[in-house]
């Protein structure tokens, strides 16, 4: 059994929605299907995302709703006429946006929840009908009927293990199931979405509650790139890689596929694919538990990604001093940042993070630092850009930093910091911002044009 | 003014002490004179410190020690004898030996202490009084009348503050000083000695408290090796040098100069000057505050040490748990374990420590991570070395980490770790232990033979 999720663009008009159903009803295995709301049909266009973001805030600021509120029901309008269905939706669409409003209209961002799950909502009940007159036996799954039950902190839901068990019934039904994505039901009841990502991981929660043999994950791509296309000219498609090289290239900036999604899957071991909805025969990009290296595909891919901050400690004979390190760390725990990465000497020590995560907070942060860890010197720098090339077994190949940091050197760029742990699948240098497009393309280059790696 | 420190092996019989007076007496700023105890003559000869270790463990098995200090009382008659000096000292330091033996044979760590001292202080005795008999005013200064005011636990003394103000009168006398390393004296009036490197911690703290324009550490070597020349054939002496550098490559191995010996020196700038006894016109090499850096000269030494452990742990989302890290650390600060690196992944870290320092801790410290952190995996490896190539302002130059992985990867040698800091001036890398006598003489090969740095 396959679990399909389908993003935003894929469900975007009648056309695309036509797309979806001949792959979802070509492959028996295709039982759970997994949609998104309506995405942009065009560059200019507006996701049926945001429409329901503008009627709930005319709503908080207790203005004339109606015009946003008719917005919303013609997207679903051109749908229907498209595939010629009869408008018995609409009305259920109209009255469920009103019923929302009227009764939640005193708790904002519950109010946000409940209409931020229509796009998906709507297009999943509108979806599972087309498919059924279209003879295929088709059914609308509520997250509520489904068993997605979540915690009650709005735009934050998380996955309740119960849910998995619940989930496992879907196996039982005869149809083709059509669930609407990104949220759940908490256990009080309310509409609540999950936070980045999220019909990502309805699908992946859905795929485990299964049991699912593969989850696909439709989108506009034929894969995932071993590189930023807009950064690399033409880079390749990754054939396969394994769950930490995902998390790992997501985390620098690779936005195919959101790393949270990926969460459900890693303790099944269910593999994704993500695939191609207008090029659905592309093999796409496999994402596994585990993967074949060999000397073409040490490195699975290279990121880069900007908004780096890194706070530098010097502290003569700090190796020496027990729990020096320990007490920085509960600075930054006290004002709630995390970081990401923390090379260091004998003598010093350099704390990565994302800018944001000690944005408002830097003067604050240093001085509670001077206060209570007694350092030499304490210096802040803006403006680091991380490049990140991630690959299976990579520390194991001799010669891979190498051929990294000659491609570097080669194109002048100086490495600011550099790190590499014994269980890593990746390495990370920090460069300048300014560096950043050109240690993409110079490091793409020697890692795949020009096959070092082969040494 | 200078202060000259001279090691054991510069003063351990007379043609040595007569190359050490001439040094001293060819330089009128050469007003305040450090000395060891006589080190060892020929390669089985025994120093003079392990001869009264000896004596020390005959008192305290009360078993008959006279043998045994006999053998300390000829190794100064040696020196005497050849020196055609009178027997009076000789006297002396017999009386001295039974008198610490009678008062202190019921505390044992005092009586160490105080027969641990005699070896310098005997020593600086006779070369005052023999260098006087030469016609050269000549004083013996003990630690007590010189101010060496030191804390009171036993081979672990560390200076207090005060001393500095008092080591300051040493400039108003005439005569030069002898002062013997290695100890001080405790405020409760107890000969306490330092733990490490005791003579260098000496002669750096008499050339703090007297503000020395120079601090030569004379010994038998014509300076510092850019590489082990156990290892490398020939290496290259380096000509000068930073304290960062210095104390980054004495940690990793370097014995020339004690890391602890730079610290009294730090602050006020003191620079110092590695000299050979047997070859006085030699440059040796100098350590600065500060030096000047070209392209020949970013990288000063190359450094590998053996008998590092590693602590692997994995976490899923590591990077997301404000605090994770920080509990880590709170456990090996419950073992008083100390820590040199920490190399991390989003959802790894290594956290890379002296073998020594969780030796028989093991087995409870991985219990405790694994009760109170929640990690996924958790792994310990031996057998690291770690090579430090050290260079102030190597993290500028572009293509330092290029020639290093190229040296490393040209010699097929797998970098398990990397680590290199914003602040930092070395870079680190993580090699099996069977590695590291191959990855000094390839990285000193590219360094320096092939020139590569000049990109």
């Amino acid at each position: 059994m396959k679990v399909s999720k389908f993003g935003g663009s894929s469900v975007s008009n009648a056309e695309q929605i036509k797309k979806v159903l001949d792959i979802v009803n070509s492959d028996e295995a295709r039982k759970i299907v997994v949609v998104s709301a309506p995405g942009k049909r065009y560059k200019e266009d507006v996701k049926t995302t945001d429409l329901l973001i503008r009627l709930y805030e005319k709503v908080i600021e207790q203005l004339d709703h109606v015009s946003k509120k008719e917005e919303i029901v013609q997207r679903y309008a051109d749908i229907i006429d498209e595939l010629n269905m009869s408008h018995t939706l609409l009305k259920t669409i109209d009255e469920t946006l009103e019923n929302y409003i009227s009764t939640l209209k005193n708790k904002p961002s519950r109010l946000l929840d409940a209409l931020l799950s229509c796009g998906e909502n709507f297009n999943a009940q509108l979806i599972a009908e087309y498919n059924n007159s279209q003879g295929i036996p088709t059914r609308y799954v509520s997250p509520g009927e489904a068993g997605i039950t979540v915690t009650d902190l709005p735009q934050n839901a998380q996955i309740l293990d119960q849910s998995y068990e619940t989930l496992y019934n879907l196996r039982s039904y005869k149809e083709k199931l059509i669930i609407p994505g990104f949220f759940g039901i908490s256990r009080q009841n309310y509409v609540v979405t999950f936070p980045r990502g999220g019909s990502d991981i309805t699908g992946a929660i859905v795929a485990r509650g299964v049991r699912a043999d593969l989850y696909e994950n439709f989108t506009d791509v034929s894969g995932i790139f071993k590189a930023n296309p807009s950064i690399v000219k033409n880079p390749e498609v990754i054939n396969e890689i394994t769950y930490r090289e995902m998390r790992e290239l997501s985390y620098a900036g690779f936005g195919v596929f959101h790393d949270e999604a990926l969460q459900p899957l890693h303790k099944d071991r269910i593999p994704v694919v993500i695939k191609n909805t207008n090029k659905p025969n592309d093999t796409g990009t496999y994402i596994r538990h585990d993967r074949e290296i060999d000397s073409t595909s040490v490195v699975s891919g290279i990121s880069c990604d900007k908004d780096f901050t890194v706070l530098n400690i010097k502290k003569y004979l700090m190796n020496r001093q027990i729990g020096f390190t320990r007490k920085i760390l509960a600075v930054l725990e006290d004002y709630d940042i995390s970081f990401d990465h923390m090379p260091s000497g004998i003598d010093n020590i350099s704390i990565i993070m994302r800018s944001k995560e000690i944005q408002n907070k830097e003067e604050k942060v240093l001085n509670d630092i001077r206060k209570h860890c007694d350092v030499d010197e304490l210096s802040i720098e803006h403006d680091l850009a991380v490049l990140m090339v991630v690959g299976e077994g990579m520390h194991r190949i001799v010669g891979t930093a190498n051929t990294i940091t000659h491609a570097l050197a080669e194109a002048n760029i100086n490495l600011k910091m550099m790190n590499q742990g014994a269980s890593e699948i990746s390495m990370m240098f920090g460069i300048d911002v300014t560096d950043a497009e050109r240690a993409v393309n110079a490091t793409y280059e020697y890692c795949y044009t020009k096959k070092c790696l082969n040494v």
